[in-house]
């Protein structure tokens, strides 16, 4: 059976998987300098042929997704109805996806199809019709819930992730949005399968219990 | 210059100190099962003479402590007026303090002088007062703030705290006190100067700017 993950949402020591204000210029929001230097850092290992715990991670999170499905505020800095439709999403030209993007949100606007093979598609349709289009996009293979906090917590609270891995780095972000929040009764269905930690980052992983 | 010390305050994955319906036969909540295993087992470790990343933190934490200041939740599981003061605390006739507890508590009470040099003190004075108090009594040791987390957020926003070590274990709580909560502004002032992980708990060390 094809599976519902998630992989590397990096949180701060206080659980934010991101600062407030969010923005152009600051994607990620404020206070958050330093969140994804672990993966900076094992990207570059890897690039070098080098493995460890961190490499290890970004490997796993990579294997047989076939689809992914984001929040609005993760695909770009602008809310409420579209001012600017030539916004593209933060990733450029030729999005790491490479499948189908399901992007959540109430401002529809059509279909993005981007270079090598990414398209991004607009959804105001409920989290159990979305899934189902992303796992009959994803051909077979396991569909990836990319973030952020609020398009995760809902998977989470309705039980539809298989596997969470989360990644615990020593920064203090103070305010913004805190990944496991609003999840109070969905979290009972979860236990903690690993917890393994690098030099610079704890590794968590939840599974249905 | 003595110091203001947090120690071993165990926090679940989704960061919770202790769980919802504080009580009695459950002194930190439902939902914490296993929240302190780490401790027993890193307790047992060093009664056996074994050592181990656990049992230093352990041993840190018992360095050069001369008085405590906790919440009057952590001292027992009345609520409001004390309707029954024959209460002495949750650890027993001989406390494992041996020194001056400062208990903050709207409902002030008379102090009880226990066996073994632990005397409890109650305390509505602002937290200034009752740190100066708490230096005194420890007569040129450091102060140790007990906890529970309404406490250690008072004296983190005041940012009174020198060194606040926290334990992260594999558990989800989903809802209760959490600890880095309530501190937005205070966290500011502080950073992450270790993260270090046995095999069942990951260690942070948060120390000021
Ligand atoms: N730390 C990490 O590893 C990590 C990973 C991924 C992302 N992030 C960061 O997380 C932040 C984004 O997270 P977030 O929690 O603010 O928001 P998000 O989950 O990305 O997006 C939330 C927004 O998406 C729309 N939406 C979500 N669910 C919907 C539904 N069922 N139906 C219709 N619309 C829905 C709503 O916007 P509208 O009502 O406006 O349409 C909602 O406000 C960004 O800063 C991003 O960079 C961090
Ligand atoms: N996970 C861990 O390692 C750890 C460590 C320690 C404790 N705990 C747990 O944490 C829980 C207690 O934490 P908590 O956050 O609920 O409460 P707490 O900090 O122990 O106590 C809070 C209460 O203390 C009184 N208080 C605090 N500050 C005061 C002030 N400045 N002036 C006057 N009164 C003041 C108030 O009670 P009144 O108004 O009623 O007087 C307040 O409701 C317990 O379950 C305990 O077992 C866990």
């Amino acid at each position: 059976m094809p599976k519902v993950r998630v992989h590397n949402v990096t949180v701060s020591l206080d659980g934010f998987a991101a600062g407030p204000r969010q923005r152009l210029e600051e994607p990620f929001g404020d206070n958050v300098e330093g969140l994804h230097d672990w993966m900076v850092a094992a990207m570059r290992d890897r690039a070098e042929g080098k493995t460890g715990i961190d490499v290890e991670q970004i490997e796993r999170s990579e294997e047989n997704i076939g689809a992914t499905i984001m929040g609005r505020n993760m695909f770009g800095p602008q809310r409420g109805p579209w001012q600017d439709e030539s916004w593209r999403g933060y990733w450029g030209e030729n999005p790491p996806y490479h499948h189908d993007v399901f992007v959540q949100t109430h401002h529809l606007r059509p279909a993005i199809p981007m270079e090598g093979g990414t398209t991004f598609h607009f959804t105001d349709e409920p989290i159990e019709t979305v899934l189902a289009r992303a796992f009959e996009a994803a051909g077979g293979r396991d569909v990836r819930i990319g973030g952020g906090a609020a398009t995760v917590q809902q998977y989470l609270r309705a039980r539809l992730i298989d596997e969470l891995h989360l990644v615990v780095v020593p920064l203090l972000v103070g305010s913004g949005e805190r990944l496991l929040d609003n999840v109070a009764e969905g979290i009972d269905g979860y236990r903690v399968s690993e917890l393994i930690s690098s030099a610079t980052a704890t590794h968590a992983r939840l599974v249905r219990r």
